[in-house]
Formats: structure tokens, C-alpha cells, sequence
């Protein structure tokens, strides 16, 4: 049985594994690791490998927990991969994008395949028939860009994110709401028409905590998975156990 | 002769008018208006009006120079406009949109208007052919998403903008160029796109600090003029004066 910990800029999100299905997620705040360690093992005393990807800088702490208690794999740069990487900077490229690869390589291999991460950031992520990963684009999320308008000018307000928008915003709140949910949803459209410009045969996942809200509303044909990146840390840790 | 001042999120714009003519044109900080109204003054000693648009709350020192050396229109509520507000909160209507509405008003009378101004935020301001304003959208400009892609996570650069650019990123700074700019491309292309849809016959402006960028980028026809609000706060001062 397996612990999958992926923490990203907002939250840790988790999830145990029984070969490759979810028994139980998980989502908590970083500050809380170690209760909610706790409580997991409690529930699943079977576990006994874990695998760590963090896009934040000090997990000391938190490796040092999963070490004493499982058999721990932290996804860096001496993890075995199942794709090419021709990124430029393989060492700045965020361990979420990596893990979001790894599935996509594992998943879908000699496919065309762009993923699109739709969470804090949003990441465009493309490897091809191959299985070379390129690179891609990292842009910023929904509730990103609500908070920047309004932190980032003097009047704006803080808008909640609501489901029922127009096109023409007839309001200050409607108007960042249709900009940043309508804004979304056409760059995402548009990214992916310059992708199948470039490339005819296209497979296009659509991951992340947005993906369920953005995928009603993208017109181009997607495969949503809220847990691919989660469903990508296992297969590497499967992939990297038998070594 | 005119003074034009605009105070927007991230600085003061100002240019002085000979009737529609623009004579000069400025940036400068906020802090600096003082000293930099001396300097247009002692240029242009004819300037006899001036009108003021802000977007930010805090103008009464800047009002009371302006008062006290020139007749001063503040564009508000009390502001003869040529169009009908449909705006169902014109008490928060932001200033700037008022006055690109009010511009392209009195120059695309009777036509289906779409004003888009590319600044710190990106604003989407739509004018039908009754001359009726109906809204938009805002959505974080070019240099707010560079900022908030460093400033909200843990990692991520705070990355310099660039004109040369690819689809697929193949570096972290590469990705967030990518992103950014082909991504507020994309975004404005689907949104134009989006009006089409509902209004055939439809013109659209685009105007601000990154119109230039942007028009390369977007391959919906377009008209870019950076002076477009500038001029638009002029014809509304020569459309007061007269009452």
C-alpha cells in the first residue's frame, strides 16, 4: 500500500494507494502534516511506501516523518523517469510538472500529449510521440488572479469565485469574474488550437483543483482527471520500487 | 489648451491637447505630480483646462494645484457623458473605463464598440450601436501576471518581459513568458471572438501600455492606439466646456 503526498503552493494534497487505485484523498494545510500523518497511518496501517513531490523548498521535517514510518522515494533527480527530458534547466523544472510527465509518459506513451494543470499556477505541459518532453507554459490560476486584481491595484475588490457568469460583465464583480473565468477558458482554447496546429494528433488532459469548473467551459475535446498528477507520483513510485 | 491627466494603478499619464491635436505626452510617478505640473506649466503656459480621471481614491492635493492654475473638470458622476450607462453599478464603474467608453462614444457613434486597454489590468468595455454601454470584463494585465506568478508561490521568478518568445517553453523563464504572453494573446483572441459570435458588425479598439505587444499577437483585426484614453478624456473636457 502506498501514501502519495504531492505538495503544491496552496495545500498538501494525498491519497492512498492499493496497486493503482485510490482508496481514500486527502487535502490539508502544510502546517498540519504531522496530525494528519498521524491519522492516515491510523487508518491505514498497511502502508508501507510513500513517495514526496514538493514544488516548496524546506520538507526536512516532513521527509523525516515519512522515512521513520515508511519506506520513502522523494521525486528529484536521481528518481528513475519514464520519459526524455529536453527541457533546458531540468533542474528548475517544478516537481508537480515532472510528476505530471511521468504519468503522462507512463499513461500515454507514443502519444502527443499536452497537460494542462489547472491549480495555483496553471502548467502546460507537452511531450510528444516519443516520449520527449519539451516543456510548455506556466500561467497564473483562477483564484490567482482574483487575488492579484485585487491586491495589485487600489480599488478592485477580492471577487469569490461563482459558476454563473456572462460575457459582459454588467457590474465590478461580474466584470472580474467573467475576465478571469471567460479570460481562462478562452486561453486555454486558444493554447491548445496552436498546439493542434503543430501537432494533428493531439491527446489533451485537463488536471488540477480547476479542472472541473474550466472543462465545462473550454470547447476543445479534453479528458478531465482532478487526479492525474496524484495517480502520475504512483506510477513512478511503482516504476521505481522494482529497481 | 488642454491638460489631460489620467492616474491609473501604476502611474500618472498626462498629455497636453491643441484642440484633438496631442502637443506632448508624460509618465510619471504619482508622488512626483507637483513638480512634474510645473515643468508642463512652464512648457505650455497657455494650458487654460485641464480634466482629471483616477482609479485611485486619494487625489485632493492634485485637484487643488490643478484648481488653483487652470479651470478643472474631475471626470464623475456629475460628468456630462455622450452614452447611455446600462452599467448596473455605475457608482463603481472605474473612471478609466468611463472615460474609454465616453471616447469611443463620441468617435464610433452608432457602432458596435469593443474597447480593450491593455495596462495593468486588462479591461473589456463594450458600447453597442445605440451608443448604450453594457459592461465587460477585467482581467490581470501582462506585467500583474508576471508579478503574481513570483509574488504567490514559493518558487517561481520574478521573470522580465520579452518580445521573443516560443509556444513551447523550454526553461522556467520561458514557460512563464510563454504563459504570460501567448496566453493574454490567446485570451484576447477568444473573447473577440466571443463578441463576433453575438455582434457581426463590431469594431475593436485596442489601447494601452502593452497595445503594441499585444497587436502583433492577436490575430483578430484590430485598431491599436495608445492614446486612446488620453483623447477620450479630451473630447469629453471639449464636450463640457461648452455647457
Amino acid at each position: 500500500m502506498n501514501l502519495i503526498i504531492d505538495i503544491g503552493n496552496s495545500a498538501v494534497k494525498s491519497a492512498v494507494f492499493q496497486d493503482a487505485k485510490i482508496l481514500r484523498s486527502y487535502v490539508f494545510p502544510f502546517e498540519n502534516f504531522s496530525e494528519n500523518f498521524q491519522k492516515i497511518k491510523k487508518d491505514y496501517p498497511q502502508i508501507a511506501f510513500s513517495m514526496l513531490s514538493s514544488v516548496i523548498k524546506d520538507t526536512f521535517e516532513i521527509e523525516k516523518i515519512l522515512k521513520r514510518e515508511t519506506k520513502l522515494f522523494v521525486l528529484g533527480e536521481n528518481t528513475r523517469l519514464p520519459f526524455k527530458n529536453n527541457y533546458a534547466s531540468p533542474q528548475t523544472l517544478g516537481k508537480d510538472r515532472l510528476a505530471l510527465v511521468a504519468a503522462g509518459s507512463l499513461k500515454y506513451q507514443n502519444i502527443n500529449l499536452l497537460i494542462i494543470d489547472a491549480g495555483t499556477c496553471i502548467t502546460f505541459d507537452f511531450k510528444n510521440d516519443k516520449n520527449e518532453y519539451l516543456g510548455g507554459a506556466i500561467s497564473p490560476g483562477l483564484q490567482m488572479r482574483l487575488k492579484a486584481l485585487h491586491n495589485f491595484t487600489a480599488k478592485l475588490p477580492l471577487v469569490k469565485l461563482e459558476e454563473n457568469i456572462t460575457l459582459i460583465g454588467d457590474s465590478t464583480k461580474n466584470s472580474i469574474l467573467s475576465g478571469v473565468l471567460n479570460g481562462v477558458a478562452a486561453e486555454l482554447d486558444g493554447i491548445i488550437d496552436r498546439y493542434k496546429a503543430d501537432y494533428k494528433y493531439l491527446t489533451i488532459i485537463l488536471t488540477g483543483g480547476d479542472s472541473q469548473i474550466l472543462s465545462k467551459r473550454v470547447k476543445n475535446g479534453i479528458f478531465a482527471n482532478p487526479n492525474f498528477l496524484l495517480e502520475g507520483l504512483n506510477y513512478i513510485l511503482e516504476f521505481n520500487k522494482t529497481q
